[in-house]
């Protein structure tokens, strides 16, 4: 069968000259090689058949969401490979209440799985800064967010998935049943895998009934040190907050600087902007009051957000990414270690800013001990940027593997963080994950060079 | 090397005569096959020995906890099985309370794990009924229990592993981070397999605070289908119980005679029993309040239980499995189909006791759609209990499949349901099971026969 037979509408079969550069880059990764050819399926058969076609031309396949990925993994390296771009398939097939399931297919953007569901009363808990994703992608790289903390990833809101196997076979993995004791756990096994073992085309969601009330308090520090104490004390104290976000000022600044916009506290190093929600506003209250209390003299400035005022600094928050990119390139990353070592692990960023003379700024999901740590080339040549970033990455890395971390959290391996991933996790965790990869994709042929 | 070098204390290493009969059986299967020998190791080194003298030897392994299994899984079938009983492996390494994390080795009982972190303020909420199973058994079989309706499952609080692989290499599977998107997730797919890819030979739990405040309700209704209805009525209406157990009449009978205790209301069918937990005794009164409102019209009894009253309904809810032991031989199910089939299920399993002629009970975890069905032999005679019971099941199973349901919620699959599994999924999930169990224990090693 030709690709034509099998996408019978030239809009969503490209080739040659056809293929946008788009197709050959995410956030952070471009240009690194040819696409074969894009296709965006519609349907799960479309899937099947785009992939028996790539198994008898022998071609490999890279499944594609948004492209908003930031570890270069849906980006193509080899040349060869057929980009089964599932975007369009955007369908919300239905919620059912009785068993608090949504199925969508996997094209289906972030933003309106939100709204769908909070309009009908429900929630769905996984909340990324990039709301244009898609939720395959969310599942492919086990998408975090903001409230992790308190609700857990994207892992934890997939309930089934059905998945098209690089043999082309499809299968669903999961179930309806909330406990499952009945086999191997192969969807755990998907979810997070970045398009190297199959092909998501459904997806059954598990959605929580929408908390009634949310309340917001930003905190501001004058040092990370006291901030990063302040985290701990909040968690230790049986405080669950929905988000515990940790900024320094130079990070917000740069979302100010774009929206043109100021954060309600102006003065401090570094802040913490946290949330309570709930379904009775007089526990929020009283968990408010605590954290308050807590830190009354850690902190230098306390404030309750009013609606206006909690919209605006969320969105200052969730800015932080997309105002960067403005104002200079920049390597952003996603390590995470133990929860009693994120101070340490910010504290030794700024011995490294120093070391390596490359600035440094702080950002991240402080309630999981999740950093984003971003390095900034602002004026550095490209050679001297090159060569200090890398020495920089090389000591950065020891020490998150020294401190019990890893690479990543949230945003993935991919290409970006494949190197170091492989020099963190004991070889013989990476071998049992290559077997099981050989195992399930034997020729290799699903997002190969990707992850292990 | 030879076993009485490895193991070098004649107390621990049991062969010919010396093994008792204890080996050769579970809670329901015995004396299937003989055993080879018996090494109660103290030390992963132990076990990592004693692996690779299997391969040596190319004996077969069973991983071996408290035996407290209920779907023959550790049973030796083939009669070259070494077994490896750890339960001698049980220490408590420590609780490290800045990462809410407690260390363990496999043997320890989940009795001494509870009590132990109570004692310290804080929770770990998986509960299953047989407290003197061990926390690695929980892990291999991926427990349930009481508690999974609010909490989860034992997977839910695994945050690490260190296994020994059938190659006698160390890993260790996951970490103390909260989150990770570094690879696949191999550390849920060793829980729940059963000792078919691993021995777990250290653990690393997740704990909670301890909740300050419960309370309990007990609610009576005259038909299992009214009760049913409650329980979809409590958790459609935002309710989040920390248990939710169903039972009927003529189950819970059988632990008021063993005990030789009364439930405080005895009218009715079928009983709903109910703990809320809580930081704030204010919302849990509301909850009961809530919870009587809702089912005032469906039940026809409800009583909030003093702290006497609760530890007694709840003693006769966990001794209902050893109670019926006493009593009858029977045949105790898992099976689980999605919140809203909860009820036909039931319904169905009171037709099968009509058309097979075998008596049947039902008790179960409501809020996880999770029901043990319990076939009674009484007074059938053998020949007549096998044809009916194989009938029935065929049958039962039959519908579970066609409900959406699965086997096993919590016990696992063993040998008890394997054949019943091979039915009930997708051959090509079943075939990625094995070419996963294959690319990791290629020589069939580790507790061969079992699940897959
Ligand atoms: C501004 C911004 C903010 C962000 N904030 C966060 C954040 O807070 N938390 C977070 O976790 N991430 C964040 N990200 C990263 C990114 O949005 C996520 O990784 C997201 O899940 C990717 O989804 P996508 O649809 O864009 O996937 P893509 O970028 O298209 O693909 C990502 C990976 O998933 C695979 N994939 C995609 N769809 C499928 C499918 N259907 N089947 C199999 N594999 C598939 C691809 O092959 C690739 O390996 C952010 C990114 C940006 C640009
Ligand atoms: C009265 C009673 C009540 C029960 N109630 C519940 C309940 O509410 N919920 C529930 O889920 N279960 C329940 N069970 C079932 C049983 O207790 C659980 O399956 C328990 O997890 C088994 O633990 P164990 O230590 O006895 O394991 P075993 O019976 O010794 O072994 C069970 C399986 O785990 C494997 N295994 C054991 N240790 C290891 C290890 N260290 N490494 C690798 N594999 C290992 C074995 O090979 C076997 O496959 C109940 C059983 C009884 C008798």
């Amino acid at each position: 069968m030709s690709l034509q037979t099998i996408i019978n509408d030239p809009e969503r079969l490209l080739q040659g000259d056809q293929i946008s550069d788009v197709y050959k880059k995410d956030t952070y990764v471009a240009d690194v090689a040819e696409v074969q050819a894009v296709a965006l399926a519609k349907t799960t058969d479309e899937v099947v058949m785009l992939v028996n076609y790539a198994i008898e031309q022998d071609l490999k396949i890279i499944a594609r969401g948004a492209g908003t990925g930031v570890a270069g993994a849906q980006v193509p390296i080899h040349g060869d490979e057929l980009i089964i771009d599932v975007s369009q398939m955007k369908q919300i097939i239905g919620l059912d209440e009785a068993t608090m399931t949504l199925t969508v297919e996997p094209g289906v953007p972030l933003s309106e799985i939100q709204e769908y569901v909070e309009s009908r009363g429900y929630f769905y808990p996984p909340d990324p800064g990039s709301k244009h994703s898609t939720i395959g992608g969310n599942v492919a790289t086990n998408a975090g967010g903001m409230r992790a903390v308190k609700y857990g990833t994207t892992r934890d809101y997939v309930r089934a998935i059905e998945v098209v196997l690089p043999t082309g076979e499809t299968v669903e993995l999961g179930s309806l049943n909330i406990k499952s004791s009945s086999g191997y756990d192969l969807k755990n096994l998907l979810i997070g895998s970045e398009g190297t073992l199959g092909i998501i085309t459904k997806i059954k969601l598990k959605v929580l009934p929408l908390p009634k009330y949310k309340k917001s308090v930003l905190l501001a520090f004058d040092s990370v040190t006291n901030a990063t104490d302040g985290v701990l004390t909040i968690l230790a104290n049986g405080i669950e907050p929905t988000a515990l976000e940790l900024f320094e000022r130079g990070t917000i600044a740069y979302s100010e600087k774009f929206m043109k916009q100021n954060l309600p506290i102006q003065s401090g190093d570094a802040y913490i902007l946290t949330t309570l929600d709930g379904n009775e506003m007089e526990s929020i209250t009283k968990s408010v009051q605590a954290v308050k209390q807590l830190l009354q003299d850690k902190a230098i400035a306390t404030l309750s957000l009013n609606a206006e005022q909690e919209k605006q600094a969320w969105k200052l928050r969730d800015t932080i990414l997309v105002a960067l990119m403005e104002f200079t390139e920049f390597e952003m990353l996603d390590e995470v270690v133990p929860i009693n070592r994120f101070a340490e692990m910010i504290g030794y960023t700024k011995e490294l800013e120093e070391k390596h003379g490359i600035r440094v700024i702080n950002f991240g999901h402080a309630g999981d001990g999740n950093i984003h740590t971003v390095l900034m080339k602002e004026d550095l040549d490209h050679a001297a940027w090159l060569v200090r970033r890398e020495a920089f990455l090389a000591d950065l890395y020891k020490k998150v593997a020294a401190l019990g971390g890893l690479p990543s959290a949230e945003h993935g391996i991919g290409i970006v963080k494949k190197a170091y991933l492989e020099k963190m996790i004991d070889p013989v965790e990476l071998d049992l994950m290559r077997k099981v990869k050989n195992a399930i994709d034997p020729d290799n042929r699903l997002n190969p060079g990707k992850l292990v």
